[in-house]
């Protein structure tokens, strides 16, 4: 909840003496808030919050939890962390319903909540409305049914199965919950990878999501277009659009340092790890995992495995990648940057 | 040289009926461009190609080659394409002359021509000036250090032989030559994953060399540690230069354009191989290896494979990645964008 607080209330609002924190966090729904103050922004998205975990705990006690199990995987849900009573995760309940409930709940959670707050007051075509909703539901629904027809071909006997599977976790993966039903490292690479890519883009801006953030992604699909057209009217001024609102040239900057120091600290991140004895997956993956707050990954810390036969040196790695992936890149690089440290 | 005479005289020059062209190759040397008209320039290019040849072509018979298998070795060399006429490539002689003096003339191809024709006028001091050879020098020498020094731990016995076969293979990826005189497979994978990167940077802008080239990895540097000293101080202006002279916003925006499109086109290229049913490590490299003009990468297309085993439908993929690699992407791309079309 204090990463949703944080995105949505207090990170645009320290527009003067924090600047460097908005500056940030400028591809979240500032123009979006929820009313003026931080106090009652934050009570509002505490009742969201709340509402919306209180209909998971219910509907999967429904189903057969018991209210320990119920609250323990709906805080798992909510907050995207995908932590489990059980080893096996949810796999180990083997209900399709539970599958489908947690899916369901794990979209939610990877949504911009100043969007359920919208809907919950009645303004339910706020979903279509919001392009970045748009593109996470594409994006999401688009790699199940892909997913979902590799696997009934090269895995599963039947759709429904192939769905159910494919289904759980393309919303796992994405809204960076991290919970698992099957062993996907069994499944055809194309699907494996096709999960590592969804693991980059992430959830919403606004939601309790990590990963890049799919108003990031989006943004810069559009300025890589812009930069097409522009090659045919070099003098045409094309600003980018979202919502219908001007984007500035200097949140596009911010996106784009975001974009490329995201990449940058990825690959020195799982250089690193490669250089600690790590396969090039593995050490590609583990970090791929950690940076976008997913958990698991592919060959050592594989769904079925977990991060104990990383060397010590890499725990710390990867933590430092958690880190900085859950409070958006600049927050932590900054404390690297001498001149941070003059004032 | 084709290639080069196309990025140092002809793209900078159809400012007015080709700006599209033009725009693409902006962050080629422009303000250094060597004499205002292209005939002249490319006459000049020429006898710097040839005289840098002529002298290959004499040390590699000075070594024991036969003019032919010195010619088609320096070809290979000076075009950064990579092919020998042995099946091993340069291992297959398995002499330290040999691959001393391909890795110094892989490099020389790797650098930027105009800086040969400056310094065969005597300005030897133009390598040091230039601030995107400064960079590919120090990557260049950095991680042939790195290389050699993990090579002679885990992979080979003395530090001569550590160095003389990373140097050369590190020259061989990063220039995008191809040329090997090992089978980099069996290195350590730290090692295989720094080559792996190396491809992506590539050689300098007008060169013989693919990739991203340096220039643009340098620009996207400064511009990421720009945004971070933006955070601290929102209200400066903080213009990025190189070589002294400032970088305009314009350009900026088509190299980000250009990095976001290349990770674009090579994403979807590698999850469409991985479709096809190559394992992710193959799908990635070979992507990788062909985008990037090199040749060898790791896996089915390993350095002692070739790229038989690749489905048809894949062997076309990989052959529009090296289409689109070679000609700077936007050239290529431009053709798709329906706006293109319509004048």
């Amino acid at each position: 909840m204090g990463i949703i607080v944080l995105s949505i209330a207090i990170l645009p609002l320290l527009g003067v003496g924090g600047m460097q924190l908005f500056r940030a966090e400028v591809p979240g729904p500032v123009a979006d808030k929820l009313k003026p103050r931080i106090a009652e922004t934050a009570k509002i998205l505490w009742q969201v919050y709340m509402l919306i975990s209180g209909a998971e705990t219910l509907l999967l006690m429904f189903g057969g939890m018991n209210l320990f199990e119920a609250l323990c995987h709906t805080f798992g849900t909510m907050a995207t962390g995908g932590f489990s009573t059980k080893n096996v995760s949810i796999g180990s309940y083997n209900k399709v319903y539970f599958d489908g409930v947690i899916t369901i709940f794990m979209i939610l959670a990877g949504t911009n909540f100043a969007l359920h707050y919208q809907a919950l007051t009645g303004n339910l075509r706020t979903f279509y409305r919001n392009s970045e909703f748009r593109f996470y539901g594409i994006t999401l629904v688009g790699a199940m049914l892909l997913v979902t027809l590799v696997l009934r071909f090269q895995t599963y006997e039947t759709l429904g199965t192939a769905f159910r599977y494919a289904s759980f976790q393309v919303g796992s993966i994405m809204t960076t919950t991290g919970y698992t039903t099957a062993d996907f490292e069994k499944w055809p690479s194309f699907v494996q990878y096709v999960l590592v890519l969804l693991m980059f883009i992430g959830g919403s801006a606004g939601s309790t999501g990590g990963g890049m953030k799919c108003m990031r992604i989006l943004l810069l699909l559009k300025q890589g277009y812009r930069e097409l057209f522009r090659l045919i009217h070099p003098h045409g001024v094309i600003p980018i659009r979202l919502g219908g609102k001007i984007v500035s040239e200097e949140v596009m900057q911010s996106v784009w340092g975001f974009f490329f120091l995201f990449i940058l600290v990825f690959v020195l991140a799982s250089v690193f790890m490669a250089f600690l004895g790590l396969d090039i997956i593995s050490a590609f993956v583990s970090v791929a995992a950690t940076i976008n707050n997913i958990g698991p990954g592919l060959g050592v810390v594989g769904p079925m495995d977990n991060y104990r036969s990383i060397p010590f040196l890499g725990k710390w790695i990867l933590t430092f990648c958690m880190l900085i992936g859950r409070l958006e890149l600049y927050t932590v690089i900054i404390l690297v940057v001498p001149e941070f440290w003059k004032r």
